[in-house]
């Protein structure tokens, strides 16, 4: 098996590890843990003789509901889980009703049962409240629906095939949320919580970025390009989904450390919404680069680089505070910071206003 | 079952169809079908005398294939067939070295090969360009390996296995594309097509409604919300992932209505990167709203409803002529046009420059 190690072993040598990459090497170990403990029911004859070829479902469990973040792993596996047991009680109804009509009435009754639960289920699944969250278990209820609906017509012990089919199945489960949970999980929260910081930062490194491509450029003619901060607050833009996704994951995990229980998810969605409002903002600073009078900038630089300044020290307390779960140590500080940065503002644009923005559509326009 | 369809029908009546709901009814009946048509292989009693028990398999395959677009449908089918081709080679392959290696080293050869193809393969699938594009081949391909592989320990001919499974995998299959290209398709990439032209319509009428609420606002104290057309910019500025999807389906359609093959799909995708920026200039004009002084508003009044007019009509006069697929028909005019802008935006402007949009960065940063 050494010849087997060598693409791993060239993979993880070709970059120097940080702490993603490692997270992304102990998912793969651990996935590969688990099936190896799942096929052991294989593997192991007095095993084998239990389950038998049941054990097939287990292995399929292990494979489908083992995901990175150890919410998703638990929200796939009570998807899973509600999806069979429903479909499996509501095939074993459709079964014994097609057995009671009889004849050549049995195949027609399957067949439209098939077909009206199947299309039923299916539109269910295109509502977007639930296929954000319910996709899969509705994905799962059609699946084993049919099965067990259409072994109904062969197999003599419906009850029994089903009852089997859901026991690997919950062994595989519990296999995934063992090895999820307890070794060395990687939790959505976790992800989330720090995403949310670096995004505070980034914000907070972009504006003092631009305050020091805008006001300390010697030949101001030669602009460098702000692919720099606008790179950082457009990554931030398209955030949104990655939140909503980590949101419904860490909602499913259970207490790990410094998040307890009915911990605020929902709040991450709102301070998400905030920074993006605020990313946008940055990012229309760019219309300044493209065009700008230097004797305006003169007059001004001193104080907008002041405003500046205190935004983004702001900007990082602001984030720092969420870090530690704390109060913000200055709170007393910012709101009258605040107010007389807006005061400074208005001293300053008065005379100004409008314009600029105008500049910048028609270039993107065409 | 009347009774079946009550809740199927309580849904149709719910609200007026439009053309998406429409859609969703089509996807839902054509799932539905494609369920009947597969289940036949049990239902049957000649075809199941010829597939037996793996006609699961076809019922599986058909379950998870079958998505909203033709295009999905195409990827994840040629995705799963080639994830179980090579799954099932390899774990033929494998099984075979096991039956060599033979007694208690079976089960260990056996357990080592599982390990190591799922933990490599798992680590393949979080590679971000893998990831896109073929995550669900490397899972059905550690699946059907693991299947094979431990199979082989306990059926004496594996490959007989494997080749019955994969006959019904090709039925599924067969059955999902003819009914998804055959009947009815909806194409990713019409979607694509209108989604963008409509992102080109909204984006016109939100300049015109800024315009509009700026301008036209007697009492201007009392400014109404600006959410209408700051909800358009920003479904806009979270189309990416969308679009991203939506091309990788796009790509694997055959030609179809107006798209001839290799329609340069990826344009829509640069397009769409530059709709995301003019939405964000757009957006970044409601910090027009918050802050003015009428004098100034009256003196440029005039010639910024203009110059708002032009950028709506070019920008509209874009999105319809990539709704006729031709080239723009004033496309001489709108070169001049928007340098006649230029000009006149640089005579307003002159005076006033940066400002008010460090006016804004404030009152969101608390």
């Amino acid at each position: 098996d050494r010849f087997y190690c060598q693409p791993i072993v060239s993979i993880l040598k070709q970059k120097p590890m940080n702490g993603h990459d490692m997270r992304k090497v102990i998912h793969s170990v651990k996935v590969g843990v688990a099936l190896v403990l799942v096929s052991l029911l294989y593997l192991l004859g007095p095993l084998y003789k239990r389950v038998g070829e049941n054990a097939m479902w287990a292995i399929m469990t292990v494979v489908v509901i083992f995901e990175f973040f150890a919410g998703a792993t638990l929200s796939k596996g009570l998807n899973r889980g509600i999806g069979t047991v429903l479909g499996g009680g509501l095939g074993c109804l459709g079964a014994a009703f097609a057995q009671a009509v009889g004849g050549v009435g049995k195949a027609i009754v399957v067949g439209i049962a098939v077909f009206i639960f199947g299309a039923g289920a299916t539109y269910t699944r295109q509502i977007p409240n639930i296929k954000k969250k319910y996709d899969y278990g509705a994905l799962i209820f059609i699946l084993t629906f049919n099965l067990v609906v259409v072994s109904g017509l062969r197999a003599d012990q419906v009850l029994e095939l089903a009852r089997d089919r859901l026991a690997t199945i919950v062994m595989g489960f519990a296999i995934c949320i063992f090895i999820s949970l307890l070794v060395f999980p990687i939790w959505a929260g976790d992800e989330l919580h720090h995403s949310l910081i670096s995004r505070f930062e980034d914000l907070a490194r972009s504006l003092e970025g631009f305050s020091k491509e805008y006001f300390e450029n010697d030949n101001h003619k030669e602009k460098k390009s702000s692919a720099n901060f606008s790179g950082k607050c457009k990554s931030i833009l398209h955030s949104k989904a990655k939140d909503e996704s980590l949101v419904n994951f860490a909602r499913w995990e259970p207490w790990h450390g410094k998040f307890g229980f009915s911990y605020p998810w929902g709040k991450y969605l709102k301070i998400g919404e905030d920074l993006r409002d605020l990313a946008i903002i940055i990012l229309s600073l760019k219309g300044c680069h493209d065009q700008s009078s230097e004797i305006l900038e003169a007059s001004v630089k001193e104080a907008c680089e002041g405003i500046i300044a205190s935004l983004a020290w702001t900007i990082k307390e602001l984030g720092e505070s969420i870090k530690e779960m704390s109060k913000c140590r200055y709170e007393d500080m910012i709101m009258p910071k605040m107010k007389s940065v807006r005061i400074e503002v208005s001293a300053i644009v008065n005379p100004f206003a409008l314009g600029t923005y105008l500049e910048n559509s028609d270039g993107l326009g065409i």
